[in-house]
């Protein structure tokens, strides 16, 4: 009886082809983070039911940046580096379900086709974008990783500028930050092939790292800037007050998650 | 109670973020393709139960490049081009189905988000590539379409390059090839986040064009050579009889499609 | 004796590197034209002496999107068409040299590096940017050219937007528009290499097309923005009166020019 | 009396256009660099008299892949990434000048515009590439700089994979190769806009860097491969034999260099 294999498309044979390999997924990388209030309402509008505002600080935006180098089991990406890095821009609120706090995705580019078949995969609703951040860097004029540093961060969609930052060391941290520190509540949503059918796939999931390793949190702030564009809306969570921004290099594996529902989304 | 709107992610508040439009969705393009007969087993090993060979000429597929403008409703898209356009390059096969035969996308490659989504939508197993194709134009060194014309096509993914034709026209043709002739029988799948628990979405369904208009078709012959890549397998669809090339500019509406069956995929 | 060869870098034994190959150079293309009035001494500011100001109407500035096919005597590049294709947008501005108008393009991007290379040999100021213009398609949405029909145009650098506009078509045209209509005067200017010595090559020099033919011209209006940037002066053009908007399809070859002067820049 | 301000093209009455600044050019980077021995008759043919081949092992070439952010005196491009981030692959060989050894740049790729103006400034023979590197991350799967440590580094141009190379690191070393390690002979060389004219600019121009900084040398092992292209000619350089890769990071200041001839070269 015929088959075809793969962890994803397009399903060959050989499964070889598959735009992702089978997780464990690992990766390293360097994350800069700015954190900022905006009015809870514009959380709040993003978040479908059962999914509801935070307790605490219920307002509360990461905006993250990553440059990441990824790879499968094997490695093997990391040698052909054009199919290990990637670059991302996203933004997090935190959301509450059943009493637990969870963080959430509501916004993200990345640079890669992998990158967004992942996210598919893991509920990150992601576009392409064009990212850039400052690296750190022992020698030349590029900073270090040390008080009074300052690291660049921008995002681009489309041909229009969506965020900039510019982010000034301060003093090692405990902390990377707090908006992104919970498992993540995502969606997974496909419409219907049929029209006026509503969703084919409508799943409410968690996931996080299976496992985490990271240097030394740095806090410091941040000059952020968030612009419009027609078809974004980014912008919305429109800055009141800024929190903290962090830089943090890690390492990170990921390997699934756990269906939370399935099927009761209050998404049209 | 909280809902989100949006035909794809992101869903928001007003719905204005998604990636994409409600259909129907508009295309005006031109189309290049090559027809050559490959050995059927590579074909089969494409097509998992309850998929079979088509009964006639069961090893031949199209290798089409596409040069694209597309819209929703509105046609805002158009006046914002890096919104509208996109190239891509996919090679198409046949299948049988209950006794029917239909057309079916086994490899493609676009450059642009916005048609990655469309695909997940559609069935289509769509990764980034980088697509070129000549364009016809009534001055100066470009071909018209005509007899004698010449144009050349290019594809690459992950800095490889993939696929390369050129095709001279001979003359008006009824057809534009036989291959992607048919109504596309796709699968959608989404593996479960949990791991070892198999596909989370997985369906049959079956779409084509809701409106087509056409300008002539030209038929011609193709050198076209297939190159390996490390993560690609269309070179495995190796060339054994050229059948014949086309050139013709469309226009297309896409309007959704229709499930077949859900659940059944001899997928691992 | 040892020599090397080729039109430009990098020189070797048989010339096939050379990033442009000899001219004369055949271009098959669209021309999106939108002209208007600035403050005149915006555009005297870029005009370095013995360069002066047109005499009529020296406020006029046409900002023009251009989508090209492009080859040497061959043509073999249109059968690689990323080799040939291309994109640009560009300002130009009117001058006086010697009792004789001038064209001048005073900035220009582009989005491949052989373009950028021949900007170099014939004076335009070239940059990389993302340049997008609506396309002339006879089905589906995109617009013929006819009177109504409306084409979009966008041009980003950096991850910037810098200029966006809409051109509807009115009517057929006896011009293409009158700012860009003379032979072009440009300066090839390159820095000595030794810190302090001012210009190693410091020409003015006169070209313009060897042939050209074209199909109608059409005329209509526009609504242009220019976005300011840090690292950009377009804006600096600002837009006082509107004049007009064209719309062209034109075959041209260049094929060289003549020095005019050398050594004289009022350039620092 | 009118001027123009601005260290390059686009030329304007502030300066602040210019694609490049004025020099000092300040660098932070890695540089993989893989050094082989090809026939000395391969180097020989892309020396133009006065230039000849180095005395000692004159069929030494080095295959460089480097990963760079880079600034001039303000370091603004550091905190907006997009204008400071480029990198670049290129190929070195050795040449006798007046008794003195030189390195000299034969080819080289680049992925922004303003590394392609420096290196016409510098007399780099830029095109534009795609290239990607490995880079060393302390935590998750990328690699350390370590004894056993892997990095692949790939170039392709126009949608074709050129080369790529695979490094293992063994130990510190005193040296960071020896093919790269003398002032630069280069030629900055535009043709006459007029045909038939010859060089407009023909300069034999030495450089190197102004000041330099670096970790420690590592010294390993590659497996290199390069690829046969329509309009390239670095696979000319053939692999006869491996001499050594190595690793480093490195912080350079380049401003300026000499002119040692002009109006000379046996160039066609």
């Amino acid at each position: 009886m015929a088959s075809v294999r793969g962890y994803f498309h397009p399903k060959t044979a050989t499964g070889n082809a598959s735009l992702i390999p089978t997780p464990p997924w690992h990766y390293s990388g360097d994350l800069l983070t700015v954190e900022y209030r905006t009015d809870p309402a514009r959380v709040r509008e993003l978040l479908p039911e059962p999914l509801g505002l935070a307790e605490e600080d219920p307002g509360a935006v990461a905006l993250i940046w990553a440059d990441w180098q990824s790879c499968a089991a094997s490695g093997e990406e990391l040698l052909d580096p054009v199919r290990a890095q990637y670059k991302e821009a996203f933004a997090v609120v935190r959301c509450s379900y059943k009493g637990r706090t969870y963080s959430r995705c509501v916004y993200i580019w990345v640079d890669k086709d992998f990158a967004i078949a992942r996210g598919l995969h893991q509920g990150y609703p992601k576009k392409l974008g064009s990212i850039h951040q400052t690296r750190p860097h022992p020698y030349g004029p590029a900073p270090r990783i040390e008080a009074g540093a300052r690291f660049g961060a921008t995002l681009a969609a489309a041909d229009r500028r969506l965020a900039q930052a510019v982010v000034t060391l301060r003093e090692e941290s405990e902390s990377n930050g707090f908006v992104n520190g919970h498992p993540m509540a995502h969606h997974r949503w496909l419409p219907s092939i049929e029209p006026g059918k509503g969703l084919a796939l409508d799943e409410l999931i968690e996931s996080g790292a299976a496992s985490f390793e990271a240097g030394p949190a740095w806090r410091g702030d941040a000059e952020l800037e968030l612009f419009e564009a027609p078809t974004e809306e980014l912008a919305r969570l429109e800055i009141r007050e800024p929190i903290a921004a962090y830089y943090r290099q890690v390492g990170v594996v990921w390997n699934g998650g756990t269906l939370l529902e399935s099927g009761t989304s209050a998404a049209e």
